[in-house]
């Protein structure tokens, strides 16, 4: 392995500014990939809230239920269960590596299906399965060998490499805290790495500051993205910013390259790369996709894969990892005619909760809801196709169980975006680590056909024909081949080629001196003297007309972008609640996922581990997967109740318990997670409810309606 | 990069024989990343089929219909179709990358869906999902850091790298055609890389050899996969085994580590890896996965994911890539009792055609075709477990659409296992590249559990409450702390752990020498002397009872392992035809995938692009989506016959004509990829035969019985 340099000279090619990276990266930094505490420095310092005001209102992030987050009860949960736990444990692990146990596959493998259906096949789209590996040469075009970065530094005395704006957020932020605690203020604790409790972290210490050195440190912190790697060194010189482990400053930030370098092939002469992105691949294939498009316009590209980051020092669990799962669409239209979109109206009615860039700028967060087809018209969403997907968005988020009471948009201010795109919106979940960016949405224009394009020379453009032609008159340059040829012999190729090379203006004035002196001298690079006499024995420029059956384009491209990973983990935290609402037991946790979504979807319960029972529960099981209904048996020795409680935990929605009536009558009692209230009845009534609860064609009132009620067996478990 | 070191030198510590790579590696190297042309030695030398003979008895591949398969006109229709294509294309591509298309992306998607049903559903299997970033340590730990190897030799004069065996076999096999040439008989083309084409190749020259040489080359030949590196640099010396290409010997092999390099994290500390397997991240995840399921015992774990393998000189397209797709079991057993599986009745009917050790240690490739019932009564496969494997990975394979003609299970012989596996066996496909092994199916006993344990000391053991307590009588130490303690110190703890090391036999001797003289000598390293002084003060040794209420063992592994590339590609070949054999076109390409494996289920084609034909396509598509049944509309000018050829090239088995009469009668036509004929009936009937035809309810003769022949409309196509 080459060793990172560090730190980097001066001079370094690696120096940029932090705002190239982030906001302007003329390349596609996947909007999650980007600081996702974009309005954390805003809510760090209110205190949590006194009553249960609707979630997206709040600072701290509630359950389904209303009731405060207790983070770590629910990650003690989500580690019992095995819904994700990290990589290579028992060999001490690796930071921002994660392993999904059996619920959280499912969990994902359910979230990639539904989305699938709601984008792939819904809309026809073309999915391709592209290589991880990259080659140097396709990520050097994209941009990303050269910006796709962050700034480090490092501490002299014990060797620690931090995130520069992490370091700064983080010593200003325990600055701010301490004058709160001096001025007697009630302080909200932040969460920590249950790792770095040992060390001795940016500790508080109630240090009363000036209110003038207050306000100039929230101000930095409220636009600590803006800073570029320089810019971050003068504040920590500024502010005197030491490692409180060390009580040293670190060193001038340094760019460090994301991206997972590694060789291809025996000799190792092809450098390559893990992809940071799934984009690249789909754009390489553009040409063949349109060809199996069979040349239709507009058209989408979808992708579902890995992709990798190497990040300095990642945390936040599932919100920041070096390897992750994402799902793309690259949307293909016609950059003229102020891409419409045929469906456009299918959505047009549906309301978004909008945080614009001029409220942002004016240092707000208030958002505002209002239809697609308003803010489209308005002129708030660019254009319809980009407002066509934030709807389809909306409507995926909604489907898999988002709570969408703490969802919103957020536009992308001036200076966050590429130069080149005209518009960005990122979906943003509200979470305990703040608002996350879970989708980005970007109007990202021609720039990566455009690029690829001029390296490789290969079209990656549509050409249409055109239903009248059009008739271009223009100065054309007439080359007598015949004469040509032998007059420039080994030259003639780079002679016309430095002749073609004129434009209209430059060829008008040539055909003029053709005209009057009947031979002009003509720049060449790389032939004698540089220069070549052309006369009109073998050249004529003239002003003609010329027939365009065809017009040929780049098209633009829409690109909704996924980060399933943390879609999933803003998912349970949405879907998560305890008992204690019900006056039940606070360890008691939930999971209430919609059917579709739950790992599991049924749970058989026999009344005990009695080998009679088996049979009955293997029809069932038969009967319900040949439904395409995933169940799981617990025959274990655990009372129901406790049964049933762990299943809660694992977000599965319904419980059949088979008990000895069964056994005579064929009837069922089946139970739903959410209220714990049970309906008896025949197999068939039974397995026909489960179908339309899981379909959602039915919902558990409706159920219960038509059912008859059962009541008993279930105990409360008061401790377990 | 770290530059692979070439030459090794010869003490190099890579160096070890290449038996133990591929069939001795103590460690788990993937069914499939062993050579895969396993009996094209024995066959490449036959000639051509005169007659259709059963497939598996040909020396040559061929269609689904029996005809000789046309490598070329197949690969040709897959690139247009873009079923998949060479990642990075218009970069030059990269050698081992291949990206899959819309068809090749769909195909891959509805495989793994169906493996998933088939394997993980129905048999409750604890999916998980690992990261391909993998450290070192655990990598070294389980043998892949040492042995994960190729050999490979250079040419000095152009610095090609290739793998030893491939040239010494491209070399032999060159002068045996040459030899056959020269005796007038008749020689086989094998297939090349169009790429190499221009290059010249291991070309034969009609030499003729003596008997004795030709019956030593092939002998060889037979037997490639058992020389390592040295060996193979021998036979280039023994032979003279020049490069064609320069006509210089190659250089001496030496071993080329497989996986892909990378660092993880800033600093650059952490060596890591691209998992070349799924398996690892299964092992290291026992204990939870146990705890998971309740201390269950046997349980399966399973993973699908992308594994990663630094091809030296990759070829054979999809057969040997760089970068692919895995679908891995782990089930864990317990080692006593004889690996009885509880499902084993379901399966025991089924008979398998197996090619077993014996068989081929005799030079010959006779397979057998029997129950797995009898094979596991007899011995010829270890166990119960293992059975139970083949036969679903049979079901499996059948279920998707393999010709199960053209597939035969191959028992490893002694030398390809490792040494502490009982039992292996692949399931190979017979493709225009002879046989290739698609699945793995391996007992690997306790190897991986034991070596992960050891390194890191976590428990990866099954505790397992006895029904009745084991009594136990045996020499036991009991020590008096509080004497032992103050007398040894800080030595105390060694003292003790080299007291507690003997075995029962030495405990018996140092009882004795206790009793008769008061006291012993024990030997123990890391203290003054390394010698201690133990007197029956402080320790007794005494022969007493035990009772164990538990047992505790490390589980074996049987490991059920699927290339899914190689699996589609085979599955691709397998139901490939063209309409030559019904007496039509043979450039018109048919692939008669199973309806639910085929990546679009039905085609909708209106009779003309009219707008009229627009809403009724609509709503169909919508229709069939709410089904779950994939649809697309071709609405191009092109005739309604070419419209259904492309479709047949890509496997769609259904399609639906929407003319006038649908306008008027909500009547449809419904063909039949594989006869091309024609039903028509109202849309609820149609609908009706696509579900069950889609689900496998209704073969097409069923619907051909129920609903009215429909003639006429589609146009056999003389050319396109």
């Amino acid at each position: 392995m080459k060793p990172i340099r560090f730190p980097a000279p001066a001079s370094s090619p690696l120096r940029y500014t932090r705002t190239a990276l982030h906001f302007r990266f003329p390349q596609r930094t996947p909007a999650w990939h980007r600081t996702f505490f974009v309005s954390r420095p805003l809510l760090a310092f209110q205190t949590p809230p006194k009553s249960k005001k609707p979630a997206a209102m709040t600072s701290t992030a509630t359950t389904l239920k209303g009731q405060p987050l207790e983070k770590p009860i629910l990650e003690s949960m989500l580690r019992r269960r095995m819904f994700y736990t990290p990589s290579f444990e028992i060999y001490g692990g690796v930071g921002g590596l994660y392993d999904y146990g059996p619920p959280g596959c499912a969990l994902q493998a359910n979230i990639v299906d539904t989305w699938r259906k709601h984008f792939i096949l819904e809309e026809d789209m073309l999915e391709v399965d592209c290589t991880v590996l990259t080659p140097h040469e396709v990520l050097k075009t994209s941009g990303h060998v050269e910006k796709f970065a962050d700034w480090m530094c490092k501490d002299p005395k014990n060797g620690d490499i931090m995130r520069a704006d992490h370091f700064v957020e983080a010593v200003l932020e325990a600055r701010l805290k301490g004058d709160k605690e001096a001025r007697g203020q009630k302080v909200e604790e932040k969460e920590q790495d249950p790792k770095k409790k040992k060390k001795k972290s940016a500790k508080s210490e109630a240090v009363k500051l000036d209110d003038a050195v207050v306000q100039e440190y929230e101000e930095v912190l409220a636009k600590i993205d803006n800073y570029d790697g320089p810019a971050l060194g003068e504040l920590i010189k500024k502010y005197d910013l030491k490692n409180p482990e060390t009580d040293v400053l670190p060193t001038e930030p340094v760019a460090f390259n994301l991206m997972f370098q590694t060789s291809i092939g025996p000799s190792s002469n092809l450098a390559g790369y893990l992809r940071p992105e799934t984009a690249q691949g789909q754009f390489l294939n553009f040409a063949k996709l349109l060809e199996f498009n069979q040349s239709g316009m507009p058209f989408a590209s979808a992708s579902i894969g890995k992709s990798y980051r190497n990040e300095i020092s990642p945390r936040a669990g599932l919100l920041r990892v070096r390897e992750f799962l994402m799902a793309e669409i690259e949307h293909f239209v016609d950059p003229d005619g102020g891409k419409k979109h045929p469906r456009f109206q299918e959505v047009e009615h549906i309301e978004l909760v909008l945080l614009d860039k001029d409220t942002q700028l004016s240092g707000k967060t208030t958002t505002r809801k209002l239809t697609i087809g308003e803010a489209v018209k308005t002129g708030l969403v660019d254009n319809e196709t980009l407002g066509y997907f934030l709807a389809r968005i909306h409507l995926f988020l909604e489907k898999i169980g988002v709570d969408m009471s703490k969802m919103r948009f957020r536009q992308h201010m001036a200076n966050e975006m590429a130069h080149y795109a005209c518009d960005c919106w990122d979906a943003e979940l509200f979470t305990s680590s703040g608002w996350v960016e879970c989708v980005g949405c970007a109007d990202r224009s021609a720039y990566d056909l455009t690029v690829h394009a001029n390296k490789t020379g290969a079209p990656l453009v549509v050409r249409e024909s055109l239903a009248e032609p059009l008739v271009i008159e223009e100065w054309q340059v007439i080359i007598d081949k015949k004469k040509f040829g032998p007059l420039f012999k080994k030259d003639a190729k780079l002679v016309e080629t430095a002749l073609l090379a004129n434009n209209q203006e430059q060829l008008e004035k040539l055909s003029k001196e053709l005209a009057d002196a009947g031979k002009f001298t003509l720049d060449v690079e790389g032939i004698a003297n540089n220069k070549a006499e052309i006369t009109q024995d073998s050249v004529k420029i003239e002003f003609r007309k010329r027939i365009e059956n065809t017009r040929e384009f780049t098209p633009n491209v829409i690109e909704p972008s996924f980060g399933i990973g943390r879609i999933l983990y803003s998912l349970i935290e949405h879907n998560f609640w305890t008992r204690a609402s019900d006056g039940g037991d606070e360890s008691r946790g939930v999971l209430s996922f919609p059917p579709p979504i739950a790992p599991t979807k049924v749970l058989l319960v026999p009344l005990s581990s009695n080998a009679q029972f088996k049979p009955a529960l293997k029809k069932l099981s038969q009967r319900l997967r040949s439904l395409g209904i995933s169940s799981r048996v617990d025959d274990s020795s655990a009372s129901i109740g406790k049964r049933y409680s762990r299943n809660d935990e694992l977000g599965t929605p319904l419980g059949i318990t088979v008990d000895f009536q069964t056994l005579q009558d064929n009837t069922l009692t089946l139970r739903d997670r959410d209220s714990t209230t049970q309906v008896r009845a025949d197999e068939d009534k039974i397995v026909d409810a489960i179908k339309a609860l899981v379909d959602g064609s039915k919902k558990w009132a409706d159920v219960e309606a038509e059912l008859p009620k059962f009541e008993g067996q279930e105990v409360e478990i008061a401790s377990r």
